[in-house]
């Protein structure tokens, strides 16, 4: 909708590909999304689709090449390591359709993190890339983010992936933040439901979302409003506080 | 590999599609894909893919019509409540071609919970279904999940999500458990891969995922191994110890 108006910019929109066999079998929480998700929404990209896919190289360019079509930028995490199972780099090569090379700025640095003396074929390994990809910064280790096309590669771990998210978003223009209202209350949302989407209809501009939730086993709702116009929100918060009070309800406003 | 052998019983593979704005929007913390892979994974299952897609109808139809084929089962998240924004139930349908209908049973269990009295149109929706699905227990609430063909369909909100997916997995067959074995120790990843790949390419049979990670600041590594034979996930274990105590490290041992 924002996209129509021509004096508005474009909204970039996202697309996240969490790469790894521990987030599918359990063992790890992945918390990559999350982090993203939030950096994204604060930087005015819209995350329109996220995949988690396992340590296969068919799988993740299977994914790669969907998202990478669809989303104005793609950012992966996971598989960028020294070892046997980190594969991400030869399955966006294979993506792209291009080979994989060494960056001489990328074993440079390895060098410098490591030493010279304690280089070994693993760790000359973080070196590679897809030809035509360059680096993201690494503050925390030797071994960088990858940047090629509209896609950046990042680490899995998560303090590096903040911080490689930091990095890559620092080097891209804002997108258009959108403005955030929440009313939570403890009217049961099937009581509301129906006017609700009177109002709803009533705010087409506005993305308005349910959230029921349990709370210490009590029932309890947010109704949670984004949009770029904050009139507009301002009048929908007062619609919605309005329709919570009428069941008997309280709202409690949050800006966020 | 495992179901190469005609002894062995198919592993069913999982895909899971966790709906809802919320997640996309960094509001929201999805637990539920986490929730779902301990689930699948003490099943016996095999969680082969993960997706996040937003409320739009058109992405819950294509990823659930990509996810159905590939994947013995499925299980949605999210967007069955009674509000405008609850619309898995109408895409779902869409995805597999049928008309969205009433089902008695769930319209009587609403009213069992509600009241006959207290029955509204947001709550009525709540028993509409794609036909021919048939009814998850939910045992929190009056709304249940639902299931068609290999897809199960259950609400986003974590206590119920879970309730869910036991009550559904209880009604499938269990699947092949795979064993687990995990080594920590402090040596450094990019030390031992070298080695760790020799190790990996004469375990074939044995899943060696190696996930660094950072405690307190300091570098810490987790050997995980997962396999379908105890005598061999130990000897692969007995390796991998010997590989940590050759560079000056001590493996600690936890069978998980």
């Amino acid at each position: 909708m924002l996209s129509e108006n021509p004096q508005m910019p474009m909204v970039p929109s996202v697309a996240v590909l969490v790469i790894g066999n521990e987030v599918l079998s359990g063992r790890t929480k992945d918390v990559n999304l999350a982090m993203l998700a939030t950096h994204l929404f604060a930087k005015g990209f819209r995350l329109i689709e996220a995949r988690v896919v396992p340590d296969v190289k068919e799988a993740i360019v299977e994914a790669l090449n969907a998202l990478r079509v669809r989303a104005t930028y793609v950012f992966t995490t996971g598989g960028i390591g020294p070892t046997h199972d980190d594969i991400t780099v030869e399955s966006v090569a294979a993506a792209f359709g291009v080979p994989v090379v060494e960056l001489p700025e990328a074993f440079a640095r390895l060098v410098a993190h490591y030493g010279e003396a304690a280089m070994n074929p693993a760790r000359r390994r973080m070196a590679l890339a897809p030809r035509g990809a360059t680096i993201i910064d690494n503050p925390l280790t030797g071994a960088p983010g990858l940047h090629i096309g509209n896609v950046f590669i990042m680490a899995g771990v998560p303090a590096i992936a903040q911080a490689m998210t930091e990095a890559a978003l620092r080097g891209l223009p804002d997108g258009v933040p959108l403005h955030s209202l929440t009313l939570t209350c403890t009217v049961l949302e099937s009581l509301l439901a129906d006017e609700l989407r009177v109002i709803a209809r009533d705010f087409a501009d506005i993305d308005i979302g349910s959230y029921p939730h349990l709370r210490d086993g009590q029932p309890s709702l947010s109704l949670v409003m984004k949009g770029d116009n904050c009139a507009r929100l301002e009048a929908c918060a007062e619609a919605l506080a309005a329709l919570i009070r009428a069941h008997g309800g309280e709202p409690a406003r949050s800006d966020a």
